[in-house]
């Protein structure tokens, strides 16, 4: 093979900060590693490479050195340089038996799902009903440059570099404000800003669950609270699925396993868009202040209403001060903004922190920046405004496609408020089946096998309205009848989702 | 009291979406709280506020139901509604317990000491030259504008949606061609994106090290490990300070404990400056790669050298593929973007991103946008040159002023990059003494045991030279001085650092 043609592509750049040697080796390795330089292929001899590269000699040296103890070359004494085989140079990730080397992982039927869903593409032709991602089209670029614009008047310089990890002080400060608007009086000290509710959650949790520690959700729940609590080794008892809670078994669960704490989403519940009353509001906080019960309140949709406003939140009615409470302007402005905050008693906030510490220091101050304008300059008033409009009529126009495609098929409550629709088939059929099938048809949705502990089986599904426009949430729910009418459902049996991709 | 009074500053917005009984009696619960409304005052009756607030019955009934409730005002039939002794007025924060119900955590002699530094103004009167942060002035904001603005031409909207959990793809592919310009070849699949590097390692910790497993470090060593290690339950093994490798002791450790890794800042390390040869870097590649050796190499510093460059990363000289990498752009740009990197092999980077999920879904998609735009636009490259030129000159005030007004007291090397100046003292003493003395001068640093395992005392004090201008660390060290000359230092006995503040 013509030297040239063995170096061709191959750039020693002097004033790189890769030192030259480096530079010929990686440039040669790809060369073997994408086969253009073969197994068996004898490479020039140094005094020619120092001619044609106008490098030392050392520089070659060092480069040949360095492929053969990374495999890729071999020298035969008194013959030359030599592409080795494949098998050897293969080796080299081959070495670490990494499996063998990590912790013990939690493992549940779930896992991955949520990553899944998340790394789901919109943007295809498949119509994805699943994720609970707002409109991409609603996100407000122009509040991130106004927001740094003006920032640069009114902000230090150096609140760009660290801050205290329970977050920018300012940003605390507007939040209290907001939430006291909302009915929750806190003072900044109560406040701490986590990336995104998840890690909310994740610090709660790890500073609250031990294995083996019972604590109570809502059946069926947000998939990555079951996750977080089971990764945890909770052991996890269940409300059922109901319009009002049912305080006789959650008492029995009180006395009977003394969990360590609750976990609920009142407003607008994930998945079954379901809003706990006033009256059970109260009578909650009257059961849990009795027997000393954590609530942890997740609350990312009680803005996102279409009809009359909700009732207040558990906070804003917390007499005993052990409600927890996660907020997230995630299903509001951007998911990518990854700021949430956790409102709860100092000695907790402390805590929180010190686990936060050891996590990433503090949160994105950029986006805490962002989030303080966009609350002081009231950005998010107008902004609530008109995805509320818009969220109504993708709703209307949901509803109104599945009476029209797939009546007779579904069965579902009409949510005042946030994302979904939780529908449940008939005849019965698995989700996970049904999921299948409907991405033949290009559409997808969550199973409701998602929401369930230990791999309950369901007949529901959830599908998220917000995510497209009216024709688009039309035309994806005509796909989703085309199913039902050939009778594939029925033809599905119940199985489970363990292992199935979601998409 | 005046009714009037009594309500003053309170407003009832009928527009606002808090429900006006709310509205009421949290502005009544302030007046209470804040003492307004002293102990056993009389309340108006229902019918007196209705009039005056042009609210319904009902709300007022509601209000002071949930005030009745919280237990800040009790009704005497007959007789009216009277504000409540403090003592019921305290029982909401009292009455859960919390330490009662937190997980046990690890304590360590250092806890809390690296939020203490995050957490200490470096604005005031006081000259610190304890974090490690870079100038504020040198933060590039025009980056972020010119990052957003030309985004929103070559990125999708969506792109500030969810995204995958390993991290932002276009970034992950312009970090890969970065890195390679830099010697290590890795594809995107092998980059996981972390919320700083901090992220990074708590990542690595909790898929690798369980309770009692052995890992090493060098000694002294940076403190976000040494706390991220014990509080895993590792047991830390540690190679002696010296300006070689001790290979003999490392082989000792391979062969008598197995341990599961080695955590190593090779270039610039923190904090005594040092650089590892290639000679030693080459033969600690080969003792790894003979026995499987997992090593996390931190490598915050090695961009910012101010004269001849580092030898190449171990990554970079990997040849069994057991390096873990770690990379941050927080000294070099903004500690705030949270952003930093880990390459390793893909089923590393796998579990990482499973471990991930659970913290934060994935990390800011802003910080990962503007990143992505400076690799791409190369704003990095003339940064760099910048910020290497001044902090050269910065080292080299540092030097001086120390000659100058503390020659004879403190010795060092000089660092060839980094940040920091590693001191010891002589006469020996306890850098915590020191520390206390210097606030009284007002200047501040990190002390020695700072940077040592289980407390192991030190007559050393860590330097950072990169915050601020050459005039200010003059200042600073003339104020070191100060100490030196008044005796304080000879008079002050070693003790170690538990519980005391740092600034």
């Amino acid at each position: 093979m013509d030297i040239t043609k063995m170096l061709s592509g191959i750039r020693i750049d002097q004033s790189s900060s890769a030192p030259m040697y480096l530079q010929l080796a990686n440039g040669l390795a790809a060369k073997i590693q994408n086969s253009t330089l073969s197994a068996g292929t004898k490479l020039p001899p140094e005094r020619e490479l120092v001619k044609l590269l106008e490098v030392s000699r050392t520089t070659i040296i060092n480069a040949y050195r360095l492929l053969e103890e990374r495999g890729l070359i071999i020298t035969r004494v008194g013959s030359g340089t030599y592409v080795a085989e494949p098998s050897f140079t293969n080796q080299s990730s081959a070495t670490i038996l990494w499996e063998q080397l990590f912790t013990p992982q939690y493992k549940s039927p779930l896992s991955s799902l949520l990553r899944t869903l998340i790394a789901t593409p919109t943007a295809d032709e498949t119509i994805s009903l699943a994720a609970g991602m707002p409109d991409p089209a609603f996100y407000p670029l122009s509040i991130i440059e106004k927001a740094l614009v003006s920032s640069k008047y009114d902000l230090e310089v150096s609140d760009f570099g660290h801050m205290t990890t329970e977050g920018y002080l300012p940003l605390r400060h507007s939040l209290a404000a907001w939430q006291s608007s909302l009915g929750i009086q806190a003072a900044p000290d109560q406040f701490l800003v986590a990336s995104g509710s998840q890690q909310g959650l994740y610090l709660i949790v790890k500073a609250f669950v031990e294995p083996r520690d019972y604590v109570i959700v809502e059946s069926p729940t947000y998939l990555g609270a079951i996750q977080a609590l089971e990764a945890s080794g909770a052991r996890i008892l269940t409300l059922p699925p109901s319009d009002s809670v049912n305080f006789e078994m959650l008492e029995d669960y009180l006395i009977r396993y003394r969990p360590k704490l609750m976990y609920t989403i009142p407003t607008f519940q994930n998945p079954t868009g379901r809003v706990m009353s006033l009256h059970d509001r109260q009578e909650l906080i009257r059961l849990a202040s009795r027997y000393r019960l954590v609530i942890i309140e997740d609350d990312p949709y009680s803005q996102l209403y279409y009809g009359q406003q909700p009732p207040p939140s558990l906070k804003s009615l917390d007499t005993y001060g052990g409600v927890i409470y996660m907020g997230t302007f995630s299903k509001i402005l951007f998911p990518g903004l990854r700021t949430g905050w956790v409102i709860a008693a100092p000695q907790v906030i402390n805590r929180l922190a010190q686990e936060k510490q050891h996590i990433d220091l503090h949160s994105n101050s950029l986006s805490q920046i962002i989030l303080h304008t966009c609350l002081e300059e009231d950005y998010l008033a107008n902004h609530l405004a008109t995805v509320r409009m818009e969220y109504k009529k993708r709703r209307d126009a949901m509803v109104g496609a599945i009476r029209r495609f797939c009546s007779g098929y579904m069965n579902f409550n009409i949510p005042e408020g946030g994302f979904y629709l939780w529908c449940s088939i008939t005849p019965p059929a698995s989700g996970a089946e049904l999921i299948r099938r409907a991405a033949t048809v290009g559409v997808s949705f969550v199973p409701g096998e998602a929401f369930y502990t230990n791999g309950t089986k369901s007949n529901e599904i959830r599908l998220c309205f917000a995510t497209h426009n009216e024709e688009l949430l039309k035309e994806g729910i005509r796909r989703l009848g085309r199913i039902f009418a050939s009778g594939a459902a029925n033809a599905a049996q119940p199985s489970d989702l363990a292992g199935k991709p979601i998409i």
